[in-house]
């Protein structure tokens, strides 16, 4: 059941090994689900008790941690050995009494690692507080340092297959866009319009099935609309409603964002001038990019485009992304935004969505795309402007 | 756009001031988001960033924090008032220089609380190790506790609105579960059944929409059943699947789980019976339930059921839940399991799902059900038995 060679798997493994040399970390406790599947394969919907993959500096394999029922998904979608698949008992689980980083620092001390440094991915989601002071607490021996980000970094850019994926997630949210384009119309409920754009985001294509997007479908209407992360309602649309669909294909839970706006029947003018500045941003934007150009660069080129209509955008315009898992499918790393200066690199994959929301209203444009070694590959060619029905 | 009464928000508030004047907290950060729906009624997906809700002992409103761009939901989907929608700039938003909780903490200060007892969800979702760092390092002065699930059991009893939520979610899953009974077949492409699964759970009824679930439909088949948390392939289904269906109706963001079991063709001898087993265990167990009986003692009577059966079931046979998001539907509070000595109280409410997996297989079927004045009352009423197809 994996999804790359086992040999990818292992360059990923070293690259984040050469990463915690460097910063002099021993073990790192990968509890990131993205962080865990980009290493290990590991794949399911058990995010939500502790599990994690531990990296030790010297050792061939990495080790799972999580629930006894949670291992033969360990099995079936990892390439470790059966001696690397460590699971806790049920009563582990959201128990006060109990807490499985115990568990996890019973391993370590096993292993022999209890005096060495220990890195976690401190600002991780699921990575709580109370894992740290468990650990902490456990392991009164150990060097404790923030291994936060340092599996995403080795990410950031990805391999052909990685981007045949992503290409795949693409033609899915391509689809799912159309259908909600054509689903969407005064007098039909919200939550109609969303189960056919949840139906062809994992029904997919001819050729392949879609996965779950790490975000769900986000539809706001109306009001609604002024804030970017509100969906659907059971309320019908209503003429002259905005509707703002930020959609995201996924292929094996690498993903390709979409993000459009929509108006039904006679929309106020601001909206259509707003939409207007934003495709001319993003089109500047895009014009510059290729490797050796950095992220701010990239947002100052936006932010010069849209100058002249008066209109401020305060927040980044994009975000490095591809694999994930909820609550987000942006990586945390590149932000496209001043004072970034990540230096932009052939496969680094991102969404640009330089959203605008007003007081009553916002609108969203986005693309999603490759860094090439010229210049950029687009994952989908739905045309950039406002829609109107 | 309130799902309950300000004075429904305000008692819940109150209960929860109770209970930290008892634990000697004079501040209380929730991060939860279902915590911070049933506080505020705070909702969007937003959660991937950092934000929360304040809860100060002597204060008559919470204080709202998050992002700029989510501010707008805060103020179109909670009662508080706009001095208590507090939002940080964007260059806060995953950005290794700065951190949200620095911003909470000012707050803190700014209300004068920076030498009181602050207490935080140590083991919440979303709250993570480095929140906690960032608030000790910027509130030298204050002491701090663990806050964890304080919330959580002031929502294990549900008022008759919460109840009247459930059981429209009820219905939804329900006309969820016929439709993957309809779709499911041999030689239908697994990823197609889950996109009329999930069109099924978002369009809703006729009455009132449906909304996304805080897990997705969990759809094994075949060998994958053997774990409970993977879910659908785009492979077609084969003569002789088993396929395990977990999926959850919400209604406003309150959940119905339903589990079934289904065999395609003929299917192993040892699967019916575990599944005639797992079904006269859950009758045994529900007949026991009435206010005043422990979890522990419903696990006992379906633990002495299954006993003369020779399958072991090691995992806890159910849980409280309700109001939630991603990943979870579980509340974490009361769990069906040995030791757990929560006494059962009216309109207390529980997913009893006792799955068991063998080896190559597993067998799960479910029962949603509140807790009444003298018995239970059941949220679905599809037969709990193997369906055949």
């Amino acid at each position: 059941m994996l999804n790359f060679t086992v040999e990818e798997y292992k360059e990923r493994l070293e690259k984040t090994k050469k990463s915690m040399s460097e910063k002099g970390i021993d073990v790192l406790i990968v509890q990131d689900p993205a962080n865990m599947n980009y290493l290990t394969g590991f794949d399911g919907w058990s995010f939500y008790v502790h599990q994690g993959v531990i990296v030790f500096i010297d050792q061939e394999q990495p080790i799972w941690f999580g629930r006894g029922q949670d291992a033969n998904a360990a099995r079936l979608t990892t390439w470790l050995d059966e001696e690397n698949i460590r699971d806790y008992t049920d009563d582990y689980v959201q128990n006060p009494v109990k807490h499985p980083y115990e568990f996890v620092a019973d391993i370590i001390k096993e292993k022999g690692y209890d005096r060495k440094t220990i890195a976690t991915e401190m600002d991780a989601y699921y990575f709580t507080a109370k894992c740290q002071e468990r650990l902490e607490a456990s392991l009164p021996n150990a060097k404790f340092k923030d291994g936060n980000l340092i599996v995403n970094w080795v990410k950031i850019i990805k391999s052909d297959t990685e981007i045949e994926y992503m290409r795949r997630a693409g033609k899915i949210v391509e689809r799912a866009m159309q259908v909600a384009y054509d689903s969407i119309d005064i007098g039909v409920r919200q939550c109609d319009a969303a189960a056919n754009v949840f139906h062809a985001l994992i029904s997919g294509t001819e050729e392949y099935g879609g996965d779950y997007p790490a975000i769900i479908p986000l539809m706001p209407a109306g009001v609604r609309t002024s804030t970017p992360h509100l969906s659907w309602t059971d309320e019908p649309y209503k003429d002259g409603d905005t509707v703002i669909l930020e959609l995201a294909g996924n292929y094996k839970r690498y993903h390709c964002p979409l993000a459009r706006t929509l108006i039904l029947g006679n929309a106020p003018q601001k909206v259509k001038d707003l939409a207007a500045v934003v495709a001319e941003g993003i089109d500047a934007a895009l014009d510059i990019i290729k490797p050796g150009v950095t992220c701010e660069e990239v947002e100052r080129a936006w932010a010069k485009s849209i100058e002249k209509s008066g209109f401020i955008k305060d927040s980044r315009i994009g975000y490095s992304m591809g694999l994930n898992y909820p609550p987000d499918w942006g990586e945390h790393t590149a932000s496209l935004r001043p004072g970034d200066k990540t230096v932009l690199q052939p496969n680094m994959t991102f969404h640009m969505i330089p959203g605008i929301w007003l007081e009553d209203c916002g609108v969203d444009i986005s693309q999603s795309f490759r860094v090439t070694e010229t210049g950029v590959e687009l994952f989908t060619t739905y045309p950039r402007k406002l829609l109107v029905k």
